[in-house]
Order: C-alpha cells, then structure tokens, then sequence
C-alpha cells in the first residue's frame, strides 16, 4: 500500500483518506491499526501533500472519533476530519428541518445546536444496537404520518469490518425504511457528491490533483470518481 | 363490507379471506374482531361458499393463531388457513435447503421437522422484537458468508396494522438483507403465485371462481389478480 501511495503522491497535490477499513479495523474495543498505516499518514504529512480524513463513521462525535484514532498513535485533528454529521446539520438548518434522530448515542452531542421539537424529517446514522425493533418502528411511525417524509441518512454503506466480523451499516436500515415508507433517502456523506467537494474545499485542492483512497468501491471509489477525482482500492477491510 | 361480499358470493365459488386488517386488527393484547367480521365469516360459511384464510401472518403457528382467532368468536380451524411457514417448509425440503430461522419464536414449533443445522440459507419472518441489531447481524453474516446466498422471505409486506399504531413488516428487514447482501429474497407467503395456487388447491376451486378479499394492495389484490383471481381491497386494516 505505502507504494502505491507513494506513486499516487508524486501526480497529485491533496489526498482524501478513508479511515475504517483503511486506517484502522474498528471494533467494540476500539480497533486496531493496520499495519503500517500510521507511518503512512506521518510519510503523506511530512511530503507536504495536503491531507483530508473523509469518514463516514457515525458512531461517536469527531472529538471521540479523533481521540480514539490519536491513542493509536495516528497524526490526526478534528479540523482535519469530513464527517456526515456536519453535513447533516449544515442541510437541516439550511431547510429548516427538525430530526428525529435514529442515530448511535455517542453521536447525538453533534446535533446540539438543532432544534429537535416536533420533528419534520429523520436522519439515520449507524445507530448500531441501537436499531432495535421499537426504534426502527418510531422512526417509521414519524415518517408514515409526514404528508412529504423526508429522510436522511448519513451514508449508504452496506456493511464494515470489525475487528470480530463484519457489520451491517447504516445503508441496511436506511433501505428497510425506504421500502416501508415508499421514499427515496437523501445520502450525506460519502458517496454524495457534495460531501467530496466540501472535502476538496476545506483542503483547497482542485478535484484532478486530488486521491481518494479507501476500501469501498461504491461509497470511497466511485463517488470520488464521480467528482473527477481518481481513487484507490485498497485491499484492507472489508475488501473480500 | 357485507353488502359487497354478497354481491361477489353471488358469482363465486370459492373466497379466500385476508385475516389481520380485514377480520381484526391485531396486537399486543391479542388484538381486536373489525365490526360485522364474526358475523361475515358465518354468513359465508352458512352460504355454502367455499372458504379459505389466506393469511401472512408468522408471528404464531398456524394452531396459536386459530386459537386466538377462536377466542375472538371466528368460525375458524386449522385446516382452513393457508400460512407462509408450512410453504416455506415444502420449499426447504424440496431443495434440501437447511435455514437459519430470523423469525418470531412462537413460529419456530412451525420448522421442528427441518435439518437446521450447518445452515445453508436464512428464514426471515416478521420476527418483531426480534428484530434486533445482533440478530439481523447474524442472519447478514450467514448469507454474506454463503457461496451463493439463499434468503427465503415469508412475505414482504411493508406495514401492518395494529391496535395500538402501524408496525414495520418483514419486507423492511427483507430489503435490509437484500441491500447488505446484494441478494434477491424467494417470497413465500403473498403475493407469490405459488401461495395463492396452493390456496385454490386447497379449497378445490379454480382461479376464475375464486375472489380474495384483504387489505394490502399489493401483497392481497395485486398478487391474487396475478394468478387470475378477482380481488377485492377493503378499507379496514392499514388501508389509507
């Protein structure tokens, strides 16, 4: 991988790096580093490419997120992370929405600042255990009574890999609830176009001189090609 | 209800009667008989119509469920419903097929004469509070797991009615699997042909002598007119 990077590095000015699967294998102990992906990230800073971590991890804040990643030893801030929560929260007050949030409790600090009383849309994230019949069925309930249900879903990712296996993504559940409701979920986060471009804004680097690298060939891959960046595969995670 | 199933008895043979949202509405207490359905169910017997329940219930076995309906005063008996379970069962036996059950657990005493062990496909009913992240995770990583993944649903309704508000069917954790598995579910149950033909077979009836009477649009009208049946879509249960 670190070759590969390295070829990459010499055309290109900005890389955009997927976190779990990529980085680091997640897990509920926290995770493990990949092999070598530490010095990876220290050898991109120190070339002096600008770097972007483009996650679509909705089970903590990017504080939590951050930190975890730092105590394995990662070069990593929060400043320099693209999250789906955000951009959920830029949309949500951009329409004036108000959530019903179906979303991992380590996750609910970041939608602080949004007004929550008598929700007009839903947005799912990762919820993980927290899918439960009865959670899933509220979120439905609220969708069902709405004349114009809006959802949105913080990515569309069928699955990922933990350190004892695979597991369902928050893409699964966001299905079940589209087929319940008849409704066609709005994605924030990877693949969404928007979400690389703001990932390319917040790093001031053009799509063409820009890498992503990850382990999704739908969400990583091909929604970075679809903003003219190119994109790497890398074989790590859920890659089977 | 009454005036319109006369008028159909007078040019019928046979009836095939949806249960949940059309003779009661179903729930955590048991559930509630619809105005006028005890007395309905009667009057076609007494008619001299042939009848049958053709129902997608699967959260109780076939002997569970008639008791139930029994209690509620419905001149009801085993022998006259037709269920996706016992299909189901036909089908795994035909192809050998061993399931891992994701279903209600008073459905399980349904599947006691079939080889679950090693499995090699996954059963999916609406298992309600089942339906937790763990279990739903498990069933993923089975067919994920399978060389070619086999996911039999029984059924895929959407929604269903219940006393105390609308409740998420297995159709949404149908889609779920499907999505994270990239499969295609074999429906057993309505509105597979095969189901309603077992049915008419059952009653001794042909498809063009026979009329069906339920709530749900796609799974009750739509898949009977399929097999060349009458239909008839009744406004109690989740009708909106």
């Amino acid at each position: 991988r670190q070759r590969a990077m390295a070829a990459w590095a010499r055309a290109v000015r900005g890389l955009l790096l997927d976190v779990s699967g990529v980085l680091y294998d997640s897990g509920g102990d926290g995770g493990v580093p990949i092999a070598g992906s530490v010095e990876a990230v220290r050898r991109i800073k120190a070339s002096g490419l600008k770097l972007r971590f483009c996650t679509n991890e909705t089970q903590a804040t990017r504080e939590k997120f951050v930190k975890k990643l730092q105590g394995m030893g990662f070069d990593i801030s929060v400043a320099e992370v693209t999250a789906p929560a955000p951009a959920a929260c830029r949309l949500l007050k951009e329409r004036s929405l108000r959530p019903h949030l179906l979303v991992h409790d380590d996750l609910v600090p970041e939608f602080a600042e949004i007004d929550k009383a008598n929700p007009n849309c839903v947005v799912i994230g990762d919820a993980a255990e927290n899918f439960t019949y009865a959670n899933l069925n509220e979120a439905f309930r609220l969708l069902i009574g709405m004349e114009k249900p809006v959802l949105i879903s913080l990515g569309r990712g069928r699955y990922y890999k933990e350190t004892d296996g695979l597991k369902l993504d928050v893409g699964a559940y966001m299905k079940a609830l589209e087929y319940a409701c008849d409704v066609q979920a709005e994605v924030v986060g990877k693949p969404a176009k928007k979400f690389f471009e703001s990932a390319l804004a917040e790093m001031g680097v053009p799509a063409e001189q820009a890498v992503m690298i990850g382990d999704d060939i739908v969400n990583d891959v091909g929604g970075a090609q679809r903003c003219g960046m190119r994109a790497l595969q890398v074989r790590t995670g859920k890659y089977r």
